[in-house]
């Protein structure tokens, strides 16, 4: 099967916003602000060494991984050293498992809309993409149900908290339904969990991963941490982490050492938990902000996801509006969003649109959706 | 087709030389007592900040690419900014490459032996994997002329300067042979790079990728300044170029963003070619020290590569000995080195053997190589 390269349309479109005057509510960055610039310097110079310079172990390292389960464990995802994978980010992730469990031409069911970039794994995998139906608690498990029944999938590809694009989360019974349907018919799930920390109001859910050995879990230091780093970790059967292994080893031989040992030195020396208390209030605010100001911004008969955490608003404009002919638009006014069609796996709403809060401030949010109301209502 | 996931023996077999007690001569570790610490110290205090953690463009770091630039074109091979792609280690750029342009079945010629995660790389793109006949000037043109004919390959994966296993180099002659033909049969080639400023004598040939535009030319920082940095480069013809940038975004996004911005730092602040000439200084007094002690080593009627540059020396023991059987009774006298039947892609030679030289100052070289002697003379 010819495998697909059409590339991301928000690639090219982020290109355009990298003009400092632009207020870019289109990508998924952390608020650099925010980072603990001082703490990780600290944290490179001691983990600099003759050691953290050479090859090491494709595993990952043993300290960083050794903090990592114990971090899970205590959010209570019970998890061992032997049961993780140090990724180069959390995207590496995806191809990993994809080249470990997928042959071309396999089916793979997502939520409709989803991840972009995972979208584009599974194209260049050669896979064959099914969108499951959902609702704003997540996919619908009876439309699960029916698409392994009628497509036999062999992978399922999940945001379960949080959820990139749409900020939704997965509610604990339909987790333990889904978790039940993979166990039942032998389905590999893949939980991509890099926002569940983010969260601004409300419980956690336990995470799919506690409820069934067919699902492998992804996760990431680049929304807690800092991206530039490009550290996550893959928790996943030992049934096949050996295989795992041999295609992470294969991709890069091993994940940047002296990341991993600055990583780990950082969570030896500082309090992640504190830095995500002060990461969730000011990302609580952005959200309130980007929210109230939605009334204003957009015509009458919109809706939009109003999420309890992660760093996305989704809007759905009224009408046969289609989004992407308004970026033009929005750039001239020096405004950037996500138009929603690439989201989709099939049939886009292309009313939809993408908002990401966390990158500006309040005041530049609220500048930001001024600057964004004349593009959406005339 | 299904794909491969025999794993490497001589990955399970470089768990058992991390005993301090072990000499060893198996991986192809550079020296770490020469690795600069201090100024890759300075490097990343300098780099670290706000926009080092962030996320970054696909392509890698403009400062890194155009530093990387110019160095390839002052040592020869003209190259601007666009032509290059950061890759996280040049292992990365193995896979990007056969990801973009191999499907399954698809058949790759090689070097027989050839560098052993290359021969993992291509089977699990489910490729076919062709070696062609060489000797001790690399590849003969003729072989490749005739596999080409008979196998019509997609790609031809070349490391053509001190080579993986075996330190050969193709000749100047060879090259251009090999290049005219790439050129003819619109035939890709992979010019794996990662040694050649690790000459310690005679005078460099040009470079594959300056003699036809169907090369991509793959560097790496691994050998010339530190492997836990997991940088490399992709030099890649633009038609191309935005098909390997889609791969490498779906792989990890992009690079460690700190980790370029370190090297792009390190390169700006420091004479890199003088830190080169203090390797080649001491890697060849240990190649020396090495190929000195072979005689008194191995039995009568062994042969081996005395070679010009890089990490390796190549054994082959005389009678029908598997040096697989040998490597027990190695790890038994605290000493370790690799076997050469997993670096052939078919017919292996299993009397072979892969010693590096360059981890091991020339004393443990002599005491390792006595250690060694019992193992292959009784």
């Amino acid at each position: 099967m010819p495998r697909t390269f059409t590339g991301s349309p928000v690639r090219d479109l982020l290109a355009l916003t990298a003009r400092p005057e632009v207020i870019s509510f289109a990508g998924g960055l952390p608020a650099p602000e925010l980072f603990d610039v001082e703490g990780l310097r600290t944290a490179f110079d001691q983990a600099l060494s003759r050691r953290s310079l050479q090859y090491a172990p494709t595993e990952g390292d043993a300290d960083l991984r050794a903090l990592v389960a114990d971090r899970l464990t205590r959010r209570g995802l019970p998890t061992d050293v032997p049961d993780l994978l140090v990724t180069t980010g959390s995207q590496q992730a995806l191809t990993l498992v994809v080249t470990a469990l997928l042959e071309p031409g396999a089916v793979v069911a997502v939520e409709q809309p989803t991840y972009l970039a995972a979208l584009q794994c599974f194209q260049l995998a050669g896979a064959r993409i099914v969108p499951v139906a959902g609702d704003e608690h997540g996919m619908d498990p009876a439309a699960l149900a029916d698409v392994i029944e009628r497509e036999r999938p062999e992978l399922l590809y999940l945001v379960p908290t949080f959820a990139n694009p749409t900020g939704r989360t997965l509610s604990a019974g339909r987790r333990a339904e889904i978790a039940a349907l993979a166990d039942r018919h032998g389905l590999w799930v893949v939980e991509d969990d890099p926002y569940s920390e983010l969260r601004y109001r409300g419980e956690p859910a336990p995470a799919l991963a506690t409820m069934s050995d067919r699902v492998l879990y992804a996760g990431s230091f680049s929304k807690v941490g800092a991206p530039g780093l490009r550290l996550g970790w893959l928790r996943a059967p030992a049934s096949i982490m050996r295989r795992l292994v041999i295609v992470k080893q294969a991709a890069d031989l091993h994940t940047s050492t002296i990341d991993q040992a600055a990583a780990a030195a950082y969570l030896r020396a500082n309090d992640l938990d504190a830095h995500v208390r002060t990461l969730c209030a000011a990302y609580r605010e952005r959200r309130d902000a980007l929210v109230a100001a939605l009334p204003s911004t957009v015509p009458d008969g919109a809706r939009w996801s109003d999420p309890d955490g992660g760093m996305f608003v989704w809007v759905t404009l009224p009408g046969d509006v289609d989004t992407g002919s308004l970026i033009t638009s929005a750039l001239e006014r020096d405004v950037a969003f996500v138009p929603g069609a690439p989201f989709y796996a099939a049939e886009p709403d292309r009313s939809t649109l993408r908002l990401s809060f966390t990158t500006n401030t309040t005041a530049e949010i609220a500048e930001g959706m001024r600057r964004l109301a004349p593009v959406f209502t005339t």
